[in-house]
Order: C-alpha cells, then structure tokens, then sequence
C-alpha cells in the first residue's frame, strides 16, 4: 500500500519502475496526491489556494464549491491520468480511480470549519467541502486487484449526501490500508521523513515505536503533522508497519521496504542478536 | 449502450434518473463527452480552441500537447466525475473509467493532420494528439458489469506508444458496442436526431436503412457528420440499433428506445400489418 505524496518534486519515472517489479511479485495499490498541480491551475483560474490552520494547528486548505471542481479536475483528471500513464508505461496495467468511483472513499462531511488566525482569533467558516474518509469499498479494490489490475486512487471522497469532497491523502491511505489488511503502508513526500529539524536531513528520526507517536506529533511541523496522524491512525487499524519516506529517490518504494525513512511500527520488533 | 454529447444544454437530471429506472432492468454502459467544457477551461487557461476540417470535411479539434494536457484534465476529472456525481444521486453505481484505465480504448495514433483551410489551402499539422479507437477492453467492462457497477466512460483512449489521444466520442461509443455485443446504441445530444434542415426540427429524418447512410452523410452537417459515420460503424460491427435523439429532454433514453429521433437499423424490419 503506498501513499504518494502531491509535491512537483516527487520522481515519477523512478517510482513508477519500482512499483512495477513490485508488483510482479506482490499486490500494490496506490493512492496519490496533486496539491501543488492544483495550486498552480487554481491560481490559473482565478481561484488562488487559501490556506486555514485547524484549532490544532493543521494546516489545510479551504475548499469552496468552486475549489472543489478544481479540485476534482486537477486530481482526477490531470494527476490520476498522468500516474496512469506513466504506470503504464512500465508496464502496469493501472486503473485510475477517484473516491467517487464505486464509493471506493466514503466520508463524512465536517460540516463548519473552525480555524485559527496567524494572530490567534477565532473563526468560523461555512461551506466548506472537507470531510474525513470513514469506509473504503475494499471489494472494487479486491475486484480489479483479482483481475490483474492496480488500482490507484486519489480524493476525493463521496459523502451519505452523495457530494465530493477533500479529504486528506495521507488519512486515506490509511483506511485504505486498514480495508485491505495491508501490512505496509508507505507514504513518500519530498522529504526523507520525520526530520527533528526540517532544514536538516541528518536530523532523521530513524523509528517511532508506538508509545512514541504522541512525542513524534510535538515533534512535526506543517503537512508532516497529517503524516504522523495518519501512521498513527493506520498502526492503531492493524497495519504492521508505516513508512514515511523521500520519493524524490531512485528506487523509493523498494528503499522504504528496506527501512529507509522513519518507521513506525505496531509491534516492538525484536533485536537481532549480534 | 449510451453515449452523451458534451453539449451544455443536456439535460442530466432527467438523464440520470432515466438511465437509473433502465440500469434495474437490463446492463447499461456510458460513454460521455465534455467538448464545451473543454472549450471554457481551454479558453480560460489560455489555450482556446483551434478549429481543423479534415480533407473530407469533418470538424475537430487541434490537439497540441498543451491541449492534451487539458482535455484530459476536462474530460477524465470535471466531466466524468460530474456524471458519476449525478448517477449516484439518482442510485447507480457508477464507476467512472477514462480510456487510459485498464486500457478501455486503445487507439492508433493518427500521426500527421491534413487539413483543409475556410479558402480551400491543404494544411498538414504536425504534432496532432488525435487517434482512432481499435480495441475495447471488453474485459474489465463486463468484470465492473457482473459485480454490479455501471461503468462511465470518457476519451482520451490511450495508443500503443501509451500516449493519451483525442478521440471521437460518438465513434469510441460504437467500439464499445461493438465489443459488448450491445444490441442498441444510443447517440444524445442537443439537436432532436438528423434533420434535413438544421434549423427546422420538422424536418426530422425518422428512419435510415442500411443503403441509405450514403445519403444520411450527404445530409449530415458539421458534428452531425461524425455521428452518422458512428452510426455506420456500428451498423457494421453487428448493432442491431442505433438511434440518434435528443438529450434536452425528459426520459431522453427510454425516448430514444421507443424510437424518438433519427433510427439506423441493420435489418429491415417487417412492417406490422394493420
């Protein structure tokens, strides 16, 4: 199960051959994210991206209705077509699907958004289309998996009102791998993982045991805070283990399998004796 | 089977809870189009549409990479996730599937683009991102089929070189018909059927037999061109049916089934006596 990140630095052509020899030994589904292809054709269209801060101090983006068709175009249109593509290209026979196809991401709908300003004050905002993924139609997945085929999903998702909505990538991927009894879930960014200070790679936090995982929130920043919550949600829904890892490298998947990033594990693993 | 014009005036609402009262009794497939959607985003991105005519005389669309790009954006994203929005509203499962996924529609790429200009000149483009479906993947609609799903489909198809192409909606609809043994083909749009005179819907032509089509294309003007050559095409690969209608309309489908618009048959059928 991989998680590919929605960063313009991420290495297609290197992902996309891992994945292939993978995939001829293994079932792989993936899910990926476009959010720096949709800040540039929002901006394009007029609709520039409004960043909101959750009362926890998330950041996310503020999704109008008119976002949101932008947001479906950009993810199931340009980038869902484009990973197909490319997959294809290493020989995957890739099907491309949104949350709303087959209701494969179910969600709620979050309903007013309460946010926090940079000077502290309180808002409220209506109309947004965010929501939180609550069921994965794991039997499409089984369905096209069985014949053959790797699925590869993106947001949004479909709410009981039968509306599109964003919901975050890394969260998904967590249900998804929960639905599917993965025992990996791998979620690539374009940074190397969990880092003590962002500007320093060789401050990488190598494991986070799941005692660990509360400090490993104190200790993220930014994007990387829905990261660690979404290992955290995928520990605690019986995934064995999570990585977060760099996808701007050769071979990222196959590197993160080896242990390359920050690994999060359900279950202390015994050390090896030397 | 039904194809759905990307014409703004169709009538979806109608359409879809038409479709859904069908989808209980017997399998249903869609294919769709989104050519003025495509036209609104392409213009507001900066790439507005540049009108060809092929030596035979039939409009399309220029399809640089640029244009690509967004067609695939317009048509797998807005479009096809729109439509799959509405079915489920209406209570179809609907899985929304462009030609890229699984390969649906394979196509050969066209290569050079001759054209001829409002004056008469010969034109030849190079660069054009436009091909002619050769094969369905018949395989992966009747898996989503048999577990219950509708599948909705969209170009781009996809070539050997796994290149996305610009291709005919009308005409990749009588491909899937043909692969799916489809005994009725339905081809809506906003203009009730083939008229002997664009712009006096009385003049409906009600019925084309088989050694008329000759003289359907002859009447047949610019878009309407491309559909009666659909038509043909799918006479040829063994459809029992095909009935050009109009998709303005309450119930356009089972309309359509009952005959409205224009009704291509393979065989001549016996007249009831009375």
């Amino acid at each position: 199960m991989v998680k590919v990140g929605g960063g313009s630095s991420i290495n297609w052509d290197e992902l996309s051959d891992d994945l292939a020899r993978i995939w001829r030994r293994e079932p792989v589904v993936v899910v990926h994210g476009a959010s720096k292809e949709l800040d540039r054709i929002s901006s394009l269209l007029g609709h520039p991206p409004v960043p909101v801060h959750s009362m926890s101090g998330i950041q996310s983006r503020y999704t109008d209705d008119a976002t949101m068709d932008i947001f479906t175009m950009v993810y199931a249109g340009s980038a869902n077509a484009a990973a197909v593509q490319r997959l294809r290209r290493s020989g995957v026979d890739a099907v491309g699907l949104s949350g709303l196809d087959g209701a494969v991401l179910r969600c709620r709908e979050k309903g007013v958004l309460r946010t926090r300003d940079a000077d502290g004050r309180q808002r409220v905002l209506r109309g947004d289309r965010t929501g939180v993924v609550t069921e994965v139609n794991s039997r499409l997945l089984h369905l096209l998996l069985g014949a053959g085929y790797m699925p590869v999903l993106c947001p949004p998702a479909i709410s009981d009102q039968q509306r599109a909505m964003n919901v975050d990538g890394d969260r998904a991927a967590a249900q998804v791998a929960r639905a599917l009894a993965a025992d990996t879930l791998v979620l690539l960014s374009d940074v190397p993982g969990l880092l003590l200070d962002p500007a320093d790679p060789s401050t990488l936090v190598k494991d986070v045991r799941r005692h660990e995982i509360g400090r490993a929130m104190e200790i993220a920043r930014g994007r990387m805070r829905l990261k660690v919550l979404a290992a955290r949600e995928a520990l605690q829904a019986g995934v064995d283990r999570v990585v977060l890892s760099d996808g701007r490298v050769s071979e990222p998947i196959s590197r993160a399998c080896r242990g390359e990033g920050t690994v999060f594990r359900r279950r202390a693993v015994p050390r090896s004796r030397e």
